[in-house]
């Protein structure tokens, strides 16, 4: 049996104008019977022409996204555009006040529960809404990421290989208009429960970001965010205008040789700075035993000739976790 | 009454060679009746000469301080060194386990409760123990100290406004061999129960970094953990060789000015990075109302022509939090 | 594959006399490997008649129902009575003991997960044990709720609008019988996975209450919840004698507009008192921010001609709470 | 040694005018290594008059001084008054952030902790700077309470027996001033560590308040807290015109025998209302086991004839709890 | 859909030789986006032969298995052997690290949760593994049990009463072949999602243990586990030698009346110690209210003749849990 | 200023008969704003003779304490004696409520706050009653201790050597009319703030017991708990009749080679059982490094020839944990 999404919106998709308003997800909880999750949403729609689906905070410690489209939702009014722009810059809006990656409510991770579930937890109900109500509605789909406060990127724009090679292009044409300072084609080592799969699979033109991480944002690449939005805006048609164009460097990562991981526990220090080239065997960290001086570190090597795009951010590290991301320039 | 510290060393701080052993701080608590904490500590002495105390983790989720006295707790064996380097990585052992800046067994900010108690608690042990045991044996003491979890510096390395002169000359003499890419002259605002002040009321040579933050490190500013600790024991006369020297920004914080603060919460949003000049009245940093989108962000302004050199590292802030620390150049 | 219910019941069902005992649901956990859920339950019965089934704290911070059957389990016996009478005080015992409305094992709320699992959480063996069950013994079913912590109500007893006319009729009968101070058509909004909707999709004569609020009991209620159960079971033909009747107000809840919802938080104040009579338009609760002093609050307004009959309990509120609850004299 | 208190007020005192501010204390801890807690606080002042220092939420879990004093602060500089002001809504504002009626810092209770120390915990720093900067300003204090989660009672306003008895009799005026339904003379059973200690022994005319509880507000009683509050000003001497006034009954506490304690667990019924009239001997409230149905309760009885003026709100109870209070009418 | 298992070997199971390595799986969360959980294992193989799996830690805090394990990981190398063993002393490595019976990420105990998820839980992830990848290899299955920190028993070997007549004979001799000081035929009450079953319905020869508990290990109990596998080893040909025997007690469980069970709370006191015949009636445990002095206490009486075997461990007890367990010699 | 204890107990300790009741300690706190904390003691007096106070639960976590005193407390009137017995089965309630060493409400471990404060803590309150109301009431004073959650021992009595050499004398009698199997001469290695320091000062006769441990109690251990509370109370005078005497190993403690002290963290194996003989040199101890196989455990050593009388329980140990105790037949 198919439930209704118990999630309803109090604004309208259809009409000319811009609204702001909410995606209202009842939840009746120990601190509130009769609650509501309150998930912020603007629509801005003049004429027909394209949609544009904007997200950030899929994952709630990520900050370049939600600034970047707050400001958007606040001065798209301002603005000649064409087609419609829906705006959730706090997709997982429960995750995203913890200051959490994932849902405080249930625990679940908002980009491995699609499709979904209207009859599920909190994150699947979220889930669900987007499969079945906003991504059908969609043309272009951005969906921003950072590292978060466990991981640390280069900012880049990402697209992914896929089965459908027509619409690979078009995703790697809207990640060329995004114009991070990176651009990177990703194989995603598992894809199953993720928003983009479910975005590709219905043949929307989707991409994705890295914008820096560590669960905060700096000025630098909270402009990345707001440039490349405003570039898939033109690209899609909705804005007009040129694109606004710097260099970008696109890599590759070709398999599982791109990520170190960790096999020891301790301080983590890293040898080489994030956008350093390296090459297969450099050391490019170090992890010290805690529990008592005068021991050697254990090393860490790159497998591959390529650039650091990615780290392991906080001081300390696991047994598991990776250490180290290279990708390849194409 | 005065109690005897409860804490044991398990190595001895006067005879010639390299030691690496423990503080031993008994500790009964539900996870272990007859528990104890275990600080490493090396003590390495050569003849006579003047004694260094180098520590780090002070707060328990800055990170440079520790990497690099794991790294001289190794080698300080392989280097000619005259007199004595007495090595405490990790100050506040609990607190770096736990990731944590203050000690999550009492709660209590190590750097705040100075001069101790031996009868007290655990933090107030570990204070005490400095206070009565280790600094007295000290010509040359460095603290290291990174932004931590929640806040983010330009690297630099710092000495204070002393009412004894000739003391702070030592003191500035000493941050300027240390010879970080900032050294910034402190007048701290509130200097009661911290270290810095316990040594420097004995006439302590003493310094204090900042060197990053976010609960991290990079290799960037693990070199410069590295060099000023080389540098200092150069100074000191403890290693041999030229000091390693670049250029460096010298700083002052005249006044409350230096300091700008949140009067409302939400998401954080930076106009300017580390490291930027700004100008009296210039937004430095904007927050959000995460509640709705179409609101306009509060802005925030320096109050002083200067140097953005530290901010709030999360992406939310909360009303009290400082927002940006400026500095303004001698 | 349908597994049998992992519950088993100390007590029959089916001999004449009145006996206490547990249904037992076996859980083996961190505290006790091989340990045991005891759900105390009452059953009463004399010869052939109707079976009631008695039910209190679904939600376990709702106390008036628990009340007058602890009463009523040790009183029946000293009464005359034909038929049988099931009594669980406690449904969600676990819930229960720890003063939540939902289950502090599994987070889950016992009133959204029928039909239940066998093999599912705990909640949703209890679940599953009803339905298959105790369900089917009964032919009068009556939950007893109050609002709890979270929500206040003016003492009133419920049935529902349903597909089978018969059944509505005999259930408002019912509800007329229990002769609470208010009566309440009520359309739930949303009543899958509700016990209600179990028992009546069993054609089963079901009622339920709200009878205050607020995590606590006053000695109103349960004398309301007394002579409640009193009259229901009369009205079943179980007990003699007349009904004890007083005056009821007849509601009815026409549709969304009843409910007022928070779209700001802070500081909640009500205008109205429970039970005052209201009109369209007029401020029933205001809202006040708790940063600063100075500012306006947030004004709430009824949408409906009716009588405020419950409320969101704490003094704060958060966005997407209820507010306020208005119904419609009939 | 006594230190300054750390706590700065961002407006002044003594100007004419009406400014809404802070009290701002410096607190760093995990969440923000320089971050500080902000008291709203409003001043108005209006030449030379009494000063009347008003708090509300030194138990954070108490809502009538609150919404009284947050509309006060508002509305203050629209009335002709004369003197001063000083209205703190939110006394122990990080308790009332979290609904508790203690501190989630330290874990303290605000009125147990007076006279405080500048130099302790974050609640000790706030009584110190109320005991050493503002009790010292002040002729009038007024310092609202209700019941909080845990208890409840009918509306009173309470002046304590002092050994200063002209000093009491000022109080008392005051307290009939104020024109709560009920007017009680309370012998403190432990005033140590108390506001109004604290207070009473500068010698001010202080009163205070329990007007409801449970953790929430009624209409009811929020209008006798505004209505009080202008009563006290008005009988001040800060506001004009007559006092508003209505019938009181007068109480007195004799001894311990006000108060009923419960010797076993469970869960709590009363046999009365608040207010009701109770004599010696008669039954107030019965706890029933919740292990198993089919016990008898056990009952507790009042030990005078009085009226039944407080309660244990929740509804379940432990040994210990004062179940009632009967205080005797004068 | 059926999923891949996510879990990777970093070692391989097929060539000559020993390895220690990890089973590998992701695991993304809060603490590190890109983490993995990591499974030791050793795989011996010789030449071809039977296989055996040997597991620990299926709870987490049952410690003989883990230590026979890992002492037979590291010395497996040092022996003459024929076949293939695979060690896995940790099986449930997450309530391993966490000294819980469950799993701290998902709260789920291993032995009820096959045939596990490829798609689940982290704990359903691991089942599954061991379901579709490591019982198909296996000949002989032995997982490793004690009581855990609420159980302690007597150590026994225990085998099940199977539909499979042929391999319950199998089985059993394994049991023998084990020879532990007792060996329990079990006629498990609930079976449903065990390991156990999972490996007899593959028709392997499965043995498991209870050896002690408490949530330690002894010395003694330690001897019977290495004992025991190197016996297993040589009954299934894959080590050479006598098997090590000494007496061993056999016994039955015919039905529920092995169990004693709690229907009171507070303080437990035994009157036999395991080990100790008991006969029908006889007084085995008392518990004591310990809310107040002077009280009788609850008497709980053995229902067989027989011998203690098991027991609750904590001091304190709760309704519904095992006090004692009753075998019955054969 | 020394403040009066805001204990106060329910009976008087004066007049002949066995009373049972409590010790009522208020304890305003978040969950029950009038609240107490009730201590259960029975006072049991026969005309005049010495009075003997009796003490279980001081560490909340061990139980053979408590079973004895509950026992004594309801058998005691059944017996004929002289004086006075006090009987306290619970010194530190809330600690014995929540199975914990410590008080769940102070963290604070009752055995380490003498003489307590009656302005502090709950926990020093308690001290604080024992200190100046109840101690000064006893000649002989009897601690019960076991090992707890974390230790376990031999089952011993214990007196300590004092500079008041007769009553060390006495205390050694005491102990020797306790006749546990053995008897150890305590130098404890750090008495600041313990009960027995605060009776031995006062020149009572003390004694105290470790009785096993784990966070549990056997049929033995409180079988010896009980033989010798008889004991003492004969040896007191209290009782009449003869001493029922077994044969008891008397041991001494001479230094710090007694502990064995772990240097590694992991899984913790014993070599040796609870009372076996040791040899200086021999391993009584490994620990397994539990990230991985293959690895070689660290071994633990005696340093001293005695019997393993001590050691950690749980199967986990970390660094400066006790491992083992060893000490010396005299």
């Amino acid at each position: 049996m198919t439930h209704a999404s118990p999630i309803s919106a109090t604004i309208d998709f259809d009409h000319d104008g811009v609204r702001h308003g909410f995606l209202k997800l009842p939840h009746s909880h120990d601190g509130s019977a009769w609650g509501s999750i309150m998930i912020p949403i603007t629509v801005a729609r003049n004429g027909d022409g394209p949609t544009a689906l904007l997200t950030g905070a899929n994952h709630g410690d990520e900050y370049e996204g939600p600034l970047a489209l707050f400001d958007l939702a606040r001065s798209i009014g301002d603005q000649d555009f064409t087609g419609r722009v829906i705006i959730v810059p706090l997709m997982n809006t429960p995750a995203f006040h913890a200051a959490r990656r994932t849902s405080p409510i249930d625990g679940r991770n908002l980009n491995r529960v699609f499709p979904g579930d209207a009859a599920g937890t909190v994150t699947e109900k979220i889930a669900d809404y987007f499969q079945r109500v906003l991504l059908p509605m969609a043309d272009y789909v951005l969906d921003f990421h950072s590292g978060g406060k466990t991981l640390d990127f280069v900012p880049f724009c990402a697209s992914h290989v896929l089965d459908d090679k027509a619409n690979q292009d078009r995703c790697a044409a809207a990640m060329k208009a995004f114009n991070a300072p990176y651009s990177v084609t990703l194989l995603e080592v598992d894809n199953v429960g993720m928003y983009d799969t479910a975005a590709e699979e219905m043949g929307k033109v989707f991409i994705s970001t890295e914008l820096g991480g560590g669960g905060t944002a700096r000025a630098e690449t909270v402009a990345v965010a707001r440039k490349g939005v405003r570039n898939l805006l033109k690209h899609a048609g909705i804005l007009d205008g040129p694109l606004e164009e710097a260099a970008t460097i696109h890599l590759d990562m070709p398999d599982g040789r791109c990520f170190v991981e960790a096999t020891s526990v301790g301080l983590l220090e890293f040898c080489v700075e994030l956008g350093d080239a390296v090459t297969a065997g450099q050391c490019v960290a170090r992890i010290h035993d805690v529990h008592r001086t005068g021991g050697e570190p254990t090393e860490y090597h790159s497998q591959l000739d390529g650039i650091f795009i990615g780290r392991h951010f906080p001081g300390l590290i696991a047994m598991g976790d990776i250490v180290a991301v290279i990708a390849v320039p194409t």
